[in-house]
């Protein structure tokens, strides 16, 4: 069965990614029996972007978003991304957290649960898998893809097969920066179906303009299932057109079964949908292939020329560019994607700026050196952590197993304003954001950051 | 020598695509020194909808612009697209006129002209492509792809044949619809090469999100020349983004050289040149996918659209979708380009919205019957054609053949106005907007239609 298998984005890495993950669920629900209909293998609609826009933003309880559309999706698997041992904030859980957040999760309508790793450290993974499988849901094991001279095919071969052995139902690549080519992707796909058992599932943004192409040649490498989104949320820093993609393969030995017509019912739909959130439409969403020249993500870049516009240094951006890949070297090479992408980017800047390499070292960069994000990938430059943190203690062991069980203690802490365990765990993820919302919640005065009217603006 | 070649349409489809071809000479000539060094096999930069802008709208002399063009580029082929005996304008030419028009193009400055024809009937390319190879040119024979049950592959390899009988030095596949998929490419290209000796050269519109996966399969069956556009530029109505395409095949046998640092230079300059044309931009600009659902091409759309719009008919838009493939069938499946497109348009209209069809028949639909735009590729309906056209002559000939020489009369026509041959030629194209243009260029008020500053627009 070479047939291929379509996961569609919408609902999370769509809007994510080309609107700021503004999308508000009156939006979604009104699609979803069409979207049900399709026969897509899943619907990504929950990650820790949209937990933390319906929050902070949106004044959406993020648990009733899922609630509601597992309701309006009878027929779908529902996907959610999940940051290992992170869940959906930035910091390191207890298990006890990360057990109990899958298990709610599970039970309010998440099917598929793809976890991944900044540093491809699988410790960080192991007690998520472990809680999906717990759950009796599918656990997708990820591999977070970058280049560098230590993330070779063997490399990702030797985590696919870790991710396996720990039980995991699926193989996905996130190449959330857009580096895979079609040639890499083929080779990569290639030796990772040739390795492991299981289906592979490849999550590649079209950033730079190689996504379409390299699934073509995943396809024929033995890729199963592909990531797409449909045409108006798709492209540029989103992902590959689901229509185009549909239609790229129908007739072929690797045909999706996907019904071209309906997807355009879908798509008038969103075009709609996305006029409304004009306001978050960035300047620029063509292809960008900046990444492919000087290995840092275009996303990162903007959120440099911010940070250097403010300091009055914007002058100084080719230092910057030229220092990134020399800071992650010194880190042993993590892939750039939060939150390493921050931690080497800002590390980055203090290097130019102050004028002499760790004169100045940010508090992220010293737990990254003393081990409090995990294993790095290649080898970290002994000097740079003697300068950065002399004689501090560097851990060894997976850096949850010095956190001691907290969901006692997180819910002694809301408890005057949690509802329910849904909400301790929202207060887990986003204790500030949390407990506004939820004394906005009992005040009755949660109201949504305003959609601005076009015409309105430009009458202005 | 498998390495693939690349030609650069930002000066001419890509502007023609996305911004209602209104870019300016100025805005081409401060990059052409970096365009000029970089390697591709050609730089498109004229063609009849570019002439058209230059002399309507931009005050520009379509000529002055080659002759500047040809200065700033002097290691670089320039390229433009001929409509065959129509050249760049909307009825056939006699074959002086083809003659002096071929000839002027190649003293001012054009290498390389694809010819092509909306039938594909070869006789109305035969005059220019011996105008092109007498004045020393290149000479690229042109493909109008399309699907229809009579263009299938022999019918398109038997074409390719003929182009080279007749002394084509590359064989163009123009998809100007983006129908082409990644399979179809690959099987239509692997049989043109089989057949013929020329270098294939492919030309596919991204519409519909398949170009760029289309580019791969191509190169893969031995395509030699691909032709792309800057990003900026690139993508939706106008082409894979050139970055991607070099990206995608470097380090593969089919690498094409381009160096991907000097890319992003020209994309940074056009990324800046695209703001300042904000105002022919469209509403939406992403994959449209409709052309594969109900064969008609998303331009066409937009266009019956606004027909009917204007009749208050909008509504009946689902009908008139559904006559176009019949209107197309009853005329012998031509391709629908530029002008068979608006012919099966505007009589599905008259057919849908006079309640009886062919009640109603365009001049241009009986001039069709009759002949006068060359050989339908299919079979015509003979009692459409009755119905039509009554006991009308149809011609079997050559349409040119019917044409006494011109040049002469046209020279008289505008002697008062012209100042030079190419003024003649320029007049022969476009009479009405070349005489305008004229009396304003003596006059010293020539000036071009202005560009609104968006700030403005907003505060107003
Ligand atoms: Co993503
Ligand atoms: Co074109």
């Amino acid at each position: 069965m070479a047939k291929v298998l379509v996961s569609e984005l919408v609902l999370r890495d769509g809007h994510q990614s080309l609107i700021a993950t503004r999308m508000r669920t009156e939006d979604m629900l009104p699609i979803c029996a069409s979207l049900d209909s399709i026969g897509f293998w899943s619907l990504e609609a929950w990650g820790g972007a949209t937990f933390d826009a319906c929050v902070r933003y949106l004044k959406e309880d993020p648990w009733e978003r899922l609630k509601r559309l597992r309701k309006a999706l009878p027929n779908s698997r529902i996907q959610m991304l999940l940051r290992g041992q992170n869940l959906l904030g930035y910091r390191h859980y207890s298990d006890d957290v990360v057990r109990a957040f899958v298990q709610k999760s599970a039970d309010n309508g998440v099917d598929v649960f793809r976890v991944f790793d900044a540093m491809n450290d699988v410790r960080n993974l192991r007690v998520s898998i472990e809680a999906v499988k717990k759950s009796g849901k599918h656990a997708e094991g990820t591999i977070s893809y970058t280049t560098s001279p230590v993330h070779d095919i063997p490399y990702f071969v030797n985590l696919a097969k870790e991710l396996e052995a720990m039980g995991s139902d699926t193989i996905a690549i996130k190449d959330m920066a857009g580096l895979l080519t079609p040639t890499a992707t083929y080779d990569l796909v290639n030796a990772i179906t040739a390795a492991v058992k299981l289906p592979v599932h490849l999550h590649s943004h079209a950033t730079s303009g190689l996504s379409a192409m390299s699934f073509i040649k995943a396809v024929e490498a033995g890729a199963a299932i592909l990531d797409t989104c449909i045409s108006p949320f798709g492209e540029g820093a989103s992902h590959p057109s689901t229509e185009s993609i549909v239609a790229a393969l129908a007739g072929t030995e690797y045909d999706t079964g996907l019904d071209l017509g309906k997807l355009q019912e879908v798509a008038a739909y969103f075009r709609e949908v996305r006029k409304k959130y004009w306001q978050y439409e960035s300047d620029f969403t063509g292809v960008d292939t900046r990444v492919l020249v000087n290995q840092v993500p275009g996303g990162m870049i903007s959120n440099l020329s911010n940070q250097l516009k403010e300091q009055g240094a914007l002058n100084r951006m080719d230092e910057v560019l030229s220092e990134i890949p020399r800071v992650r070297e010194d880190l042993g090479f993590p892939p750039l994607v939060t939150p390493t992408s921050q931690i080497v980017g800002t590390q980055a800047v203090l290097n130019v700026l102050t004028g002499a390499r760790y004169k100045s070292v940010t508090n992220e960069v010293k737990n990254y050196l003393l081990g409090h994000y995990g294993k790095a990938p290649g080898t970290v430059n002994e000097s740079i952590r003697a300068l950065a943190v002399g004689n501090g203690e560097v851990i060894t062991c997976r850096p949850a197993d010095l956190l001691e069980d907290e969901m006692d203690k997180l819910r002694t802490e809301v408890e005057s304003l949690a509802r329910s365990e849904e909400d301790v765990l929202t207060y887990a993820m986003f204790p500030e954001l949390a407990q506004t919302f939820f004394q906005e919640r009992a005040a009755g005065t949660l109201k949504p950051e305003p959609l601005l009217e076009k015409e309105a603006v430009s009458a202005a």
